[in-house]
């Protein structure tokens, strides 16, 4: 098929080449001249034979909004918008009925795979009316892994980009019960070499994943970690995974704590915990640190 | 090699058979006759040649206790015992202690397969002196799983069960992960056949692992998990993972969190939120509820 | 002064005894006309002199939208509306925005105190243009506790609700502690009278507060709690509060648990803990629950 | 009545003067020859009439276990010790064990009240035999504050310490709970000045408390925290009470909270993030941070 592709950063890059490597047209536009196909929107749009499927991979917020506002311009009857970035879902059901005015069809596509996805191919789970998926679905089936996974139609518009939201919040905690699990392991200072216990766990155990296995991965290349501060940006699905819990009344604790532990690791210092220190200061003269870092843990209470 | 097995129960009898098919062989005790391969201990102990080798999977605890004292009587230099149960790993260090006045060696190791192990081979995480090892190392070779991983001498005594430990505290955290997910993703209410979306998950997604395919197959079976009362049992391991950050003041959110989601899951009603409830009805005058379940959420605040 | 008051609830209705016993001539309004003292929102403005101030005390939401749209339309140049309801912080920009095209001012106040506050005074939180706040200044002076404390303002339009909002946030993590103790205290069945000791805790305690006076009040009418089920709602600002800490990336881990503990109480089953039962059923062969309540704790793992 | 004390530090100091105040006979041992009545334990329990009541003062741990042993040496028939310092209440069944061989009683008693206990009154939950207790209640009446509340016996022997230590359970999460209330809004940056709140909130308010008291005046003391480093130490209450808590399968999620929180304050780095950001690094090339503090918030996810 002919299919436009915006957006060829990290991940949009890939997908083109995994794209034309199953035999497809892909008509790529970037700001970047380097990597872009054409010079402009209208030039990519007026490139692809009608009905007219256009992926938008930019960034979530802003740019995806801009983009998809643009396209609703040039596009028209029958033709499809795909949004493949990590917009949230609320995003989906504005954007379908900004294009739906224009006869424009929407899918929402949650896309995973990371620097991976090239070769192994991309997790997709995609949203809409199955017309409009019908139209997009020989890039589904280039992009999605091979074996009979990998890919799936969630249901309605905003429904692939819930999923995604959901698979990185449960991606969040996943990864938070490691990385605890490797510092209580490293701190209790019973077991000789950490590492090694972690890559026995890959094969016959409960706990083995893809995640544990890129944890191996790092720890050989770097043993103990000692070159990487604990410093984790979060990118907003943690956050909205939350969010969506909280509208539900689905308690996401597990999930949640993963969050935090992320808000902590960017702090310079605790404004909650100063405010803890001057309470124990206030009630039992329990001395405060100040700025130099303590020698070690004091003794008091 | 020569092995004698206390417990054969659903772990140690297929334990003994995964070991019989390797070509060892084992002699079995068990309190039930009718799968047991000698009457007693005694004849346990005097059916094997020197270095005798005796692994434990009996429960944790008392049980435990008590085998490896009364082995402690019956074994003599240079003998082996393996607790291979669900141990804590403080219990190690005794028990070590106790067979070593009698010059008997000890060996720690967690066992993880569950119903699996038979056919895919168990992880195991051992802990002790490499002589001691030594001696176990072809029953570790033939119950491990084929491959490069599966199997680690983790250290000195007790570090085997705290590994075991530290990887069932993460299973802990592991589980509720997928658990928060698929509750949100069916609570939402957006994604028309939330199995389809954790299936899809199987391949490409970063959070693709063994007990997702457990939980799709359980999905596969039992449909919104309609028949299963959400009720769960924790085992101990999960404790100690959480007593052992508290002691190393390691901070463990998520597997604590995971903890507690199964101590709330097995109470008819929750003293904490009675107190909850009287307070707010003491301030606000909001109602409580009484005996009765209440049709909904009710609108107060 | 003369003041409007519409919303003669629990609340409002407290509130307008309380002013006018300090000498305020109050024109409340209701649509109960049983408690209502003019017919309608028309004859309640008609009666008030200008500069008319009229305090809006319904729920947050479509009621305050609504009252806070059609004062718009008959209230004028000088006048202000107060809006002393639970309304979302982000809901006040809005609404002194739409009366700000009228030259009508507008100002928030959180307000605390519950069926306390008739005899105690509200304690105030509110926000706003300091003209604005003048004109309600001997409301807020009649209102508020007698003493140096009670009320404040806190800033900018919208910085009240939100000030009452951390407040209820706040309030859930004390309400949550004192519960998570009592729990502990009677589960722990050491101490012959746990309603004892917590009484005990009102003088000289670094944990003695109000909220504890009412936690004995309430144990002192039910000892043990055993007429109230462990079920308690929320009413928004636990939510807001938490959805405020994620937007600012300011964790607030005793909130939020404090909250999610709400959120169980409610749930006659939990959907997480199925999955969490079913991945132990499909790996370790552990019995799932079905309909009947178990007997006891299960001794599996 | 006359009464031994052994330990005259922060604490024992100011209780001596508050039991003299009161016009007991106190016979104070300290370490300390400044500060000690007496040159030695012995002289201690020469000087005191029978039956001779002693209050033990000094560190949980091997400090009180070591006086109450020598104790039991120098003291006989009707006798009593009473430990009022921290200790775990599972310490209190092994020294009351240990003492009753000599027919010497021991009461349990947890105190709270701080730097404040000396004019206002120490708050006190004992536990043991009611004759031992009746032999130390003069000292009891003396300690306590005036008016009805601030002193409980509260059952057998551990339940006082027991008790202590619930109470600095739910003392950390009331101070968690302020704390994020305080982050949040100094982040918030929609209230001008939060001291102010915090002020206002001291009157009229559900979550008026005498902590709430105290970071007002920390707050008059130091606007902003500024001087203070967010590092808050912990004194073992609140660890035994969440190891209380798994024991009686009762989740503290605000306690554990608060308790993590503090843990978290006194790492200069996270091993758990470092593995966080070594597998985000792995499957998305999102870039981690080395030695260098980062500028600002990274856009990536």
């Amino acid at each position: 098929m002919d299919i436009g592709l915006i957006g060829l950063g990290k991940m949009g890059g890939n997908m083109r080449e995994r794209l034309r490597r199953a035999g497809h047209t892909v008509v790529g536009f970037d700001r970047n001249p380097d990597v872009s196909d054409v010079a402009s929107l209208e030039e990519l749009v007026e490139k692809l034979p009608s009905p007219k499927v256009v992926w938008v991979m930019v960034p979530a917020g802003d740019p995806t909004r801009q983009t998809v506002s643009a396209l609703g311009d040039l596009l028209g009857e029958g033709d499809v918008v795909v949004d493949g970035g990590n917009s949230r879902w609320t995003d989906d059901q504005r954007h379908a009925g900004m294009l739906k005015e224009k006869s424009v069809g929407f899918v929402d596509c949650g896309v995973s795979g990371g620097v991976w996805g090239l070769e192994n191919g991309y997790a997709l789970m995609y949203g809409g009316d199955a017309d409009d998926v019908a139209k997009v679905q020989p890039a589904f089936d280039a992009l999605k892994p091979e074996g009979e996974f990998g890919a799936v139609h969630a249901g309605a518009v905003g429904s692939g980009h819930f999923s995604k939201m959901v698979h990185n919040g449960i991606e969040y905690a996943i990864m938070q019960a490691y990385a605890e699990g490797w510092e209580l392991l490293e701190k209790a200072d019973l077991v000789e070499n950490v590492t090694e216990v972690f890559r026995s766990w890959r094969e016959g155990t409960v706990i083995r994943s893809w995640l544990l296995d890129l944890l191996v991965a790092a720890l050989d290349e770097d043993p103990g970690l000692s070159a990487i501060r604990g410093y984790a940006d979060d990118s907003g699905e943690g956050r909205w995974t939350v969010e969506a819990g909280i509208e539900h009344a689905v308690p996401t604790p597990a999930i949640t704590a993963a969050l935090y532990a992320r808000f902590v690791s960017r702090q310079d210092d605790s404004p909650a915990m100063k405010a803890i220190a001057a309470m124990r200061n206030q009630f039992g003269g329990h001395a405060v640190h100040t700025s130099a870092p303590p020698g070690g843990d004091a003794p008091s209470a």
